[in-house]
């Protein structure tokens, strides 16, 4: 049986970071799973005027600083995507690809992502449509399949795809000069529309259409409801109370994914409050 | 006419320093009131160790860091102390002393005060008892009252009604080594309770009783429901949603005040949802 956590956390940006540091300081065992670089966003920002006590300073400077302060804590950032979080009750359990991390609580701050999603991608979810390739292998074996790739982390999924499946495409949504081993085949073309009738059978490009029994989307963070299933939304992020509790017990959020404005502070602050809360979740659970 | 604010902030600790930093930075006309040091508590913290990307600093370094932080914006910190805040629909009148100053938004950032009530203060509060002695004086002409002062200002206080009243009873809750103006005396005993009928008529201590007509009791902070009438606590903190909003249109929180965590990073981050709450209020009743 795996070690269990008193808290992982899901999502290294500023509300990660913010809660880590206050579960390492009140001494609970815990997991921060960070995906690529740590805030791209913060990375992004020329100047910070609002983060009280740094004024002017530049978000990679921030980011920095931040990224130093969880180190010098002894907290390491464990470069894992997290594909679904699910409660059993008395512990939740975290899919990260074929591992199963357990753990007596779970925050999530994994922030939104602010690209759309395309026509079909809701419509077809779970019928040929899906966001972790690992996950949903076995389903497509010996079969045709399409991945969107919206970071790099989509090649990956790929090449792991390419030994199991007859044929796979890559459609890269970023700035692409990799090769991909394995029988790939890369498609430059922006994919306007996923096809099919009950069950996902084709991307639409501009002249094109290529037929393909499923489809993944490679996204930094998977929509909410898909990572967590039974998560209650409220306009599209996580509803959460004042102390950063979600509808299911032992679970919290904070930071972009649990609401606006989409700010620094406000998601430091949020993180602090929700490491708080599920410290005192595990210290009731034990009477 | 007084000249109308965008936003009044009440308290300088770090709930309203950020509140304060963001209406400025969108461009709201703002006056920040504080009383005394902007926050002791900070003042007094030997370490922060959970202040994202500020390691291990000095509680006194980072409160200097936050007021220089609003200084380099041009935000001054007003010193007057607020004794109401009456929501007169379209806007908020909030009186200091003798003076009213008029604001579209109000965000109450005023920390909270960790002394206990003295026996009898509730019970005989607006009969006998108040918080605001430049408020009421006028129904003390010619009479006894006492005056139980936890800060200095109580001084000023004490000797503004030894103008009004036959006689003033000034009875310090701290070190007290200054002089007072006029006819007050000085009393160094600890007040054990607010005695009376149905008007509190005296104060008992350990081996004596003082009559007098009316007690004074002069705190940091007023209690909120007595600044504010009408807003809805819950738990002796001020009720808020995650905006920040209270149970009065227009009037937010942020801070301690607000609930716990009483939390550095919560305060600073709720002080910036407090403000740009505020904001976008404002920019509604426009239209």
């Amino acid at each position: 049986m795996n070690e269990i956590y008193d808290v992982v956390i899901i999502g290294c940006g500023p509300a990660g970071l913010s809660a880590s540091i206050n579960a390492k300081i009140r001494n609970k065992k815990l997991l921060l799973l960070g995906v690529e670089l740590c805030s791209p966003k913060l990375h992004k920002t020329p100047i910070i005027y609002n983060y009280p006590g740094l004024p002017n300073i530049k978000g990679e400077d921030l980011r920095q600083s931040l990224i130093r302060h969880v180190e010098s804590m002894g907290i390491e950032i464990t470069k894992k995507k997290a594909d679904g979080v699910y409660s059993l009750g008395e512990e939740f359990n975290i899919l990260c690809g074929n591992e199963t991390i357990r753990s007596k609580t779970c925050i999530i701050a994994t922030g939104i992502s602010y690209g759309n999603d395309i026509d079909g991608e809701k419509e077809f979810l779970g019928n040929g449509v899906g966001y972790c390739a690992t996950c949903d292998a076995p389903l497509y074996k010996g079969k045709n399949v399409a991945i969107i790739g919206y970071t790099s982390e989509g090649e990956e999924e790929a090449e792991f795809l390419s030994e199991v499946c007859s044929k796979v495409y890559y459609i890269p949504m970023y700035k692409f000069s990799s090769k991909l081993k394995g029988n790939i085949e890369i498609i430059n073309e922006i994919p306007l529309k996923i096809i099919g009738n009950k069950h996902a059978s084709g991307i639409l490009f501009n002249n094109s259409t290529l037929n393909v029994d499923g489809v993944f989307l490679i996204k930094e963070t998977a929509p909410m409801e898909q990572l967590v299933p039974g998560l209650e939304l409220y306009e599209k992020h996580i509803k959460v109370n004042r102390n950063m509790e979600t509808n299911i017990p032992g679970l919290y959020a904070a930071g972009d994914c649990a609401g606006k404005p989409y700010q620094l502070a406000k998601a430091v602050g949020e993180g602090q409050i929700a490491a708080l809360s599920a410290v005192s979740y595990i210290d009731k659970m034990k009477h």
